[in-house]
């Protein structure tokens, strides 16, 4: 049970988790800060949060859990704040979609004690939409949350963090930070950049109307993540540097085999590749959930 | 109104159409030709067709309607059949997901009045599914088909099977072959090569499990057509080479451009190309239809 929870960044993950704890009765008082005003105002009137504020310090204030939801690119900013203001009863979490960068933030912004007390974390959750406005209740029911603490990470801290996410509905994996970088960078970052580039590659032909126009339910979907967040994006490719560039150098190659065979008419060679990858998909990608959102991260 | 339609092909697309039209009251007899005795089997039995064939020329006997339904790989064998057995009261169209090769096999099997009654079609619509057991009457709602007569195409032909796929719930717009095979290139065959290559790497890595099992729906729904037919895209690839080339080495020098700006941390530039991509697909990708089936072609 959190007494006070302090949500810094109340957009789509940090809106939807207030309103899970609510829901579970898992939470007393729930503070939001933010930048944009209009969208705290939004998350007050929704009744999202108890109160907003855009002050950060105000908004910690005797807070035991502060959950950092703001772009990756923002975070060393808000640690920066939050240095010097972690206790022994208090407890901060981010959800960023890199780990091992926002480690390093968190390692050089904090004093050694409160860097203890920050447990580094992931909802494998979200929509392409953003904004409180986009906030759901049910976002992390029957999803995954990973959780990357460090050798020196306090296991109580990993644990309260651990409930949290668990009365939102999420199951909650330990990976360590490296390791999860490398498989979201697979799973989730390298699509992302593959579906925006693809997306503006098209926009600008000259004949981009009608290629929108013919477009099907496969286009649709395939290009369903290049409507999210481009700040979040920017950040996150910024952010996740190594591991992503050689996904997308080790993709290119493979186009590159791809682009041969179908030069070649290698009919054969495309049709192993295309089953191969039939076979993969059905075997190992989970259908959509019908009882949950479709989700993007 | 069709008296005896013939269906060369009952999977997805042709077993979709038997029931469209026979919902719709515009067909009196369908025969369904096929290789497949347990999916002709299933045809009969699903009520989709009245009567199956294993034997071609058993199938068009006295048919009015020709729908060739099989991948664009199988075609010339098909229109080598029908040559010398399409009448004055015969018109034949087809599905395929390419137009110019489709009509070069035609024009080369057939004879030039046989040709003229030729229409080539391609409806825009299907889903990653495949086999008659997928097909559903409603598959051709609210969708597009795209018809590409040639000069010497008859019209009567062309209204005829214009009014066939209204009859089905379809849009009928009319493009010419070359340009169909360069924007449906861009919308649908590019997006499903990128699906193949991008599931093909993955479960080539070892811990593909791990990337897998931690993807979200995000990844499940952009490669949502890897999990598509491979004989159809073998095919296809093959038969649309050049366009499909070309849109390759496009793509292919873009992600270098990214991965430039990844390399030097260029934000500026992945916000914008981001940016870019995210208004384009909110501005002109269509949101699904909640009456119709996810479309893939």
């Amino acid at each position: 049970m959190i007494n006070k929870l302090a949500i810094i960044g109340i957009g789509l993950i940090g809106g939807s988790l207030a309103r899970a704890l609510r829901r579970a009765g898992h939470v007393q008082e729930i503070v939001g800060f933010g930048r944009n005003l209009n969208n705290l105002k939004l998350a007050v009137e929704m009744g999202v949060v108890d109160r907003a504020e855009v002050n950060l310090v105000a908004a910690i204030e005797d807070a035991d859990m502060i959950v950092v939801a703001v772009p990756v690119g923002a975070m060393t900013e808000i640690f920066s704040q939050l240095a010097g203001r972690i206790t022994r009863e208090t407890i901060v979490t981010d959800v960023g979609s890199v780990k091992t960068s926002v480690v390093t933030m968190a390692r050089e912004a904090l004093g050694a004690t409160e860097f203890s007390r920050f447990v580094p974390g992931h909802p494998i959750a979200g929509t392409e939409q953003s904004g409180v406005a986009a906030s759901r209740e049910d976002l992390f029911q029957n999803h995954q949350i990973i959780l990357s603490p460090e050798p020196d990470t306090d296991p109580g801290a990993v644990e309260t963090v651990r409930a949290m996410w668990e009365a939102s509905g999420a199951s909650v994996r330990m990976i360590d930070a490296q390791q999860h970088d490398i498989v979201l960078a697979a799973s989730s970052h390298l699509p992302h950049v593959l579906a925006y580039a693809l997306v503006d590659m098209l926009v600008r032909r000259d004949d981009h109307r009608e290629i929108f126009d013919l477009a099907a339910g496969g286009f649709r979907d395939f290009t369903r993540i290049a409507s999210s967040d481009p700040t979040m994006w920017r950040d996150i490719c910024v952010a996740n540097r190594e591991p992503l560039l050689k996904l997308l150098q080790n993709f290119s190659d493979d186009l590159g085999e791809v682009m041969a065979a179908i030069e070649a008419g290698n009919g054969e060679w495309l049709m192993n590749t295309f089953e191969r990858a039939r076979h993969a998909r059905e075997t190992y990608v989970k259908p959509a959930p019908s009882d949950s959102p479709d989700s993007v991260e």
